[in-house]
């Protein structure tokens, strides 16, 4: 039995959405910039995946701008409103348990002046709203926060976050890294005082290697890439059609069903959770109630090294990660796991079981059963 | 009959490429940072692509870094390049001819403190290796020339540009655009005395939405996109590893049949040139010989306007495009056939032919007796 347990990392690719990549590749290849019907027929895949998109954030297409994933979309969030608006102020608000893809590029950002603000989370891996709000200042240019945690699954109070922005300093604009939360739960930018959002199509069944920002009416920001002006100058270089075709189908299979998947993964996580939990020397990090992600477990094992609980499982054809797999692979101590306290002896012995819509009871099973019999038998082995 | 002669704006892929996305995509989808089998098996795919890029450049694998296309490629080392070379110089040398990711990335640099040196060119598009020589400086950091003219096919002596700097300053690193040269002609980036070299994959029949930058091991460059520190933490992003693994296929099966298929490309360009030339009020731009590109003829056509021309072959099952289509949609009076002192009368009624090694003379000959038919008529309704 093969049970792919990492979708926080990645997915698996819809069949439909490989066909239609197929089909853009082999018949639709055009360059939608040619003035010829090649040319058209591409720019309408293009047309079509902004529609879909914009039907389940309740915007316009013209808030849609597509890039090669969701660390671009990070990347050009950030640099690209710290350059915009840099005469305004140098001031940035995150998170201690942001994705390196804002991490790294904030860290960026204060190597060139700007001045960041980390704030703080609680042991399950929420901002606290008092410590952000007399973190804003009058040149605070951006807030950046993620909506769902990798790690963990956490979830920002972000509509609380957009709230106190508009009290505070209006002029403050909001992004939301939302890679693990759309998808995953309905999120309306509108409502949440949200300026700019990033997506990455393949945590969402869709292709590598394609993503979106959305950017509400008011934001303004610089581009990152330069060349031929595509995306109103946004974002130069041809655009990935097949892959933001690919985009627009799993987006629009997903959401066909999406408050169903969201209940019965909710569901399973609950049970998952509720037999780990009666686990001997077994702790689950963050919440697991309504409010967190519905499809992110993370499990501190004592006296089991994550790695070596990941390659019994893999044995088994079981397939989880280790912290965050997101980022390279180089082991490194989760930046998440000691902000939310994680004792330091399980820091080490911590892993993430990421659900997908297709994730059935049944390979929920096998996975607690297998960890079952494994655990005992690893434990044995540890050097105390 | 439908004859595609748009192949330098973007390719169809071949079957093979989409048959292995197709597979990663469903069956070998994990992330190549994830450390089970799932991963690995994915970075085998990148490792792969890797070895057959560095086949076909005498170099090794690690010399490659994947981006997601040509204009990435393109701002990467000019930007990377740049930042991390401040301390050295701030001069930057590039023509007037080059793709307006070279070109509008030269402009963001010249708005922040780096000076550009713009070298003109021949009436054949060729820089002059004389006024380069005297424009080269102790500060100059970087020199930019692409390998072959999108617009009307011209190559540079790219070999010779970096002897030259090699004797005047062995310290300016050597930027090659060869996203329309890179597999139409064979370049070996050492003896050439390229450090960077970018190429895109859709101008391969690869897929679009992926490219890769080659670096030499001397050269040195800070990243544009910061992250989970994938790529040795030169291109942060989960990689795109069916694009990358297209990406291989196409390069691999191009290559097999490269010197045939430049040939017989060649053989085909006289063929239609030596017809092309013979119409009245037709001037064929740049020179056409065994120097130029293989697949690229620029066509003014005298009291016809491109646009005129392009739909007019359109009804007939043919695409060309009007001036560069690599650019995005709006009209604009191209920098290469101005920079080549292409007759006022004539900019706005030159047209672009490329083809493919999948281009066959049938389609030449139908496009051309199309063209010898429609110019006459179309003529009579030009507005003198």
């Amino acid at each position: 039995m093969e049970v792919y347990l990492d979708n926080s990392a990645t997915t698996k690719a819809m069949p439909e959405v490989v066909d239609i990549i197929r089909k853009v590749m082999l018949e639709d290849y055009g360059n939608p910039s040619s003035m010829h019907i090649k040319g058209v027929d591409a720019e309408n895949y293009i047309r079509m995946t902004g529609e879909i998109i914009a039907a389940t954030l309740k915007c316009s297409p013209k808030n849609i701008l597509y890039t090669s994933g969701g660390t671009e979309s990070d990347n050009l969030a950030l640099i690209g409103v710290a350059e915009a608006m840099v005469r305004r102020g140098k001031h940035i608000i995150t998170t201690q348990i942001e994705h390196p893809a804002v991490l790294e590029t904030c860290e960026h950002l204060s190597k060139i002046g700007y001045e960041i603000t980390y704030l703080p989370v609680n042991e399950q891996g929420i901002v606290n709203l008092d410590i952000f709000r007399k973190s804003l200042r009058p040149d605070t240019i951006l807030v950046s926060v993620m909506h769902t945690n990798n790690e963990i699954g956490a979830v920002q109070p972000v509509e609380e976050i957009g709230k106190i922005i508009r009290e505070v300093n209006p002029d403050t604009f909001f992004h939301v890294d939302a890679v693990q939360g759309y998808g995953k739960c309905r999120i309306n930018p509108k409502s949440c005082g949200i300026d700019l959002m990033s997506v990455s199509a393949h945590k969402l069944h869709g292709p590598k290697g394609v993503g979106f920002l959305y950017m509400s009416d008011r934001v303004r920001l610089k581009p990152i890439i330069f060349g031929g002006g595509q995306q109103k100058g946004m974002r130069s270089g041809t655009e990935n059609v097949p892959g933001i075709a690919g985009m627009g189908k799993a987006i629009e299979i997903l959401n066909k069903t999406l408050d169903e998947d969201i209940a019965a993964e909710r569901e399973l996580k609950s049970y998952a959770v509720n037999k780990l939990k009666d686990m001997e020397g077994i702790k689950i990090n963050g919440y697991n109630d309504g409010e967190s992600a519905p499809h992110i477990i993370s499990i501190s094992i004592e006296d089991v090294r994550a790695e070596v609980m990941l390659h019994a499982l893999e044995d088994k054809g079981i397939y989880v990660s280790s912290g965050s797999a997101c980022a390279s692979n180089k082991p490194a101590i989760s930046a998440t796991l000691k902000a939310i306290d994680v004792d330091k002896k399980l820091l080490d012995s911590t892993i993430r079981i990421s659900m997908s819509p297709f994730t059935t009871k049944q390979e929920i099973d096998y996975t607690i059963e297998s960890m079952e019999e494994l655990i005992p038998k690893l434990r044995k082995y540890v050097r105390k």
